[in-house]
């Protein structure tokens, strides 16, 4: 947007309204404008936070003139505030009010994705584009693979250190999980059961960001791993069952987990959803999720969510490591799954 | 509830209802009942989880026969599975369907709740009890003070070990907040400037449980320290103003902190509202929180906030110690601050 296909600026003292050419057009609050000023000493230059609280803005600031420049739109205001606002960031505040540079817009997907790409440890060690490559890869997908991390106790943590930090919690940082004998298990992941497609530890709060999985050693003769979308099977519910969208997201449910040391307990529905209609977290955990008893009606459409669940959904299945076989979604499925072997290939 | 004061079990092949003599009356769901069957085989012994999901029962599944009996609710399912249910179970699941064992009501407080009382950290180490009452602080009023802390480089340390895991972040875990000179701080925390109340780290994903301030030299003059109950002045809002607790809990705000390491960006709400109207978190930042140029109808109500601000609202004030002077909430004002000195007493 520049002043060239700008057509016109209309002002009344609390709004102005921009129209463009080619279509576009935004009706910007006075106060908004005069808040998002960025005149000299207005901003601090380093941090860009703000030096002035929105509340020492008049309530009832007006905008006194307005006039269009090569680059900019220069208000004054009824304060005597002066500030110059970049055409361009005018449109971009209009049109992409959530900002999302920090993050490649996610892909849904189900078994058609194929099979990932793997990632080298070595590769994402020396070379920060290809530790792009996988940031990327979280932030579309929700998963990455990465081989030949050394497959020795704690190996798994100079791959961590290049992605973020470690959060400590009552099961250390690092945990070793293998099947125990019967009686020395607190988690059904320390049995052999098969665990059904699940998001990890929905009864923390906050919930795992992204989930680890390194496989040292596979010692099981068959088994398939299975990777899931959880937002693809979310966005597919809200698309063909808002009904079931609408009590997944709306009917409180009590995870609980217990040992001996610690109880941990959340109670939120499986599905929060922002304001803006963004899907913020999905929790499914077929074992240590109880619904609460609500009033019959809404757990009539709730119980129905049996032919929506990750299982009957499309997926990734591969024989990949039967240490893998877990799903962890927070915005997304956010498995990071890194094994020293070749599998997958 | 027993069955003395139970008048009546009706049920039809998909509801139950309770009646008791002293009013109480709740229709469960017959796939509710069955879901949360603990009977010998359905969990597991150790912690509680479901050995079966809930998509192997039947949609259709219904009650065949309920019978009552002295300390529990017999049922017949149609699939043949049968199970029985402690009266106090049902009533407890009826009454209190979202649990709140693990933690205590919470507290809204203004300035009459006066000063808050000591917790000796040699006294949280060597007792339990003691430990108990500073946790059940955090949970009900959202801060709690602390002294007697070594006064050194990370001092507060053992503390923290007491209480949970440190997050670690970008900052470090145990971070020196003090004023630099000019050009080269990157936060508004680490000028002298006067910080006016806040929630730390709104543009955190999660954003900070708790945070801890531990002061260990106070070399101002003058100042005073205050805390605030972001939940008081939500709920205040809630009540007094629906319409712009209606567009502070919507109407989405970036929150963005950048310094020449990490960019970090949240999108949410100042306030976050839970499906049953819990208030989840509060992001209250003047510095670095920007409203999106959203529809200036939503905007007029939205600014209008500046009468609510916890600025306007009751609140702790005092000379306490000027590295204090931050609030921050998560689920309450969830300030911990640890001091050496005396100075509330």
């Amino acid at each position: 947007m520049h002043p060239g296909p700008l057509m016109k600026i209309e002002y009344s003292t609390r709004h102005l309204r921009l129209s463009g050419e080619d279509g576009f057009q935004h009706t910007f609050h006075a106060f908004w404008l005069r808040e998002s000023s960025d005149a000299p000493g207005y901003r601090d230059p380093i941090t860009g936070h703000k030096l002035q609280n929105a509340n020492e803005i008049p309530l009832n600031i007006a905008i006194a003139r307005a006039t269009a420049g090569a680059e900019r739109l220069e208000i004054e205001f009824t304060d005597g505030h002066r500030a110059g606002y970049a055409w361009d960031r005018l449109r971009r505040a209009a049109e992409h009010p959530i900002s999302d540079e920090l993050v490649g817009e996610k892909l849904l997907w189900d078994a058609s994705l194929g099979i990932p790409r793997w990632h080298e440890l070595e590769s994402l060690r020396a070379d920060p584009q290809k530790l792009l490559a996988l940031l990327s890869d979280l932030a579309r997908v929700g998963f990455a693979l990465v081989r030949h991390v050394p497959a020795v106790n704690q190996g798994s943590r100079e791959f961590l250190d290049l992605i973020g930090y470690t959060r400590m919690t009552n099961n250390g940082d690092i945990e070793d999980i293998k099947a125990l004998p019967r009686g020395q298990h607190y988690d059904l992941s320390m049995t052999p059961r098969a665990l059904e497609p699940h998001v990890d530890n929905p009864y923390r709060i906050p919930q795992p960001g992204y989930t680890t999985l390194h496989c040292l050693r596979n010692d099981a003769e068959g088994g398939e791993s299975v990777l899931i979308d959880g937002l693809f099977v979310a966005e597919t519910i809200r698309r063909e069952r808002p009904d079931l969208f609408a009590a997944l997201s709306t009917t409180p449910v009590v995870y609980r987990y217990c040992d001996d040391q610690a109880i941990l307990e959340n109670t939120a529905p499986f599905i929060d959803v922002a304001p803006d209609g963004r899907i913020l977290h999905l929790r499914f955990h077929g074992r240590c999720d109880q619904v609460v008893a609500a009033d019959p009606d809404v757990l009539d459409t709730f119980t129905r969510r049996g032919g929506c669940t990750p299982a009957s959904s499309p997926r990734l299945r591969r024989n990949w490591s039967s240490s893998c076989s877990r799903g962890s979604c927070s915005w997304s499925t956010t498995t990071v799954c890194s094994t020293h072997g070749a599998a997958f290939d």
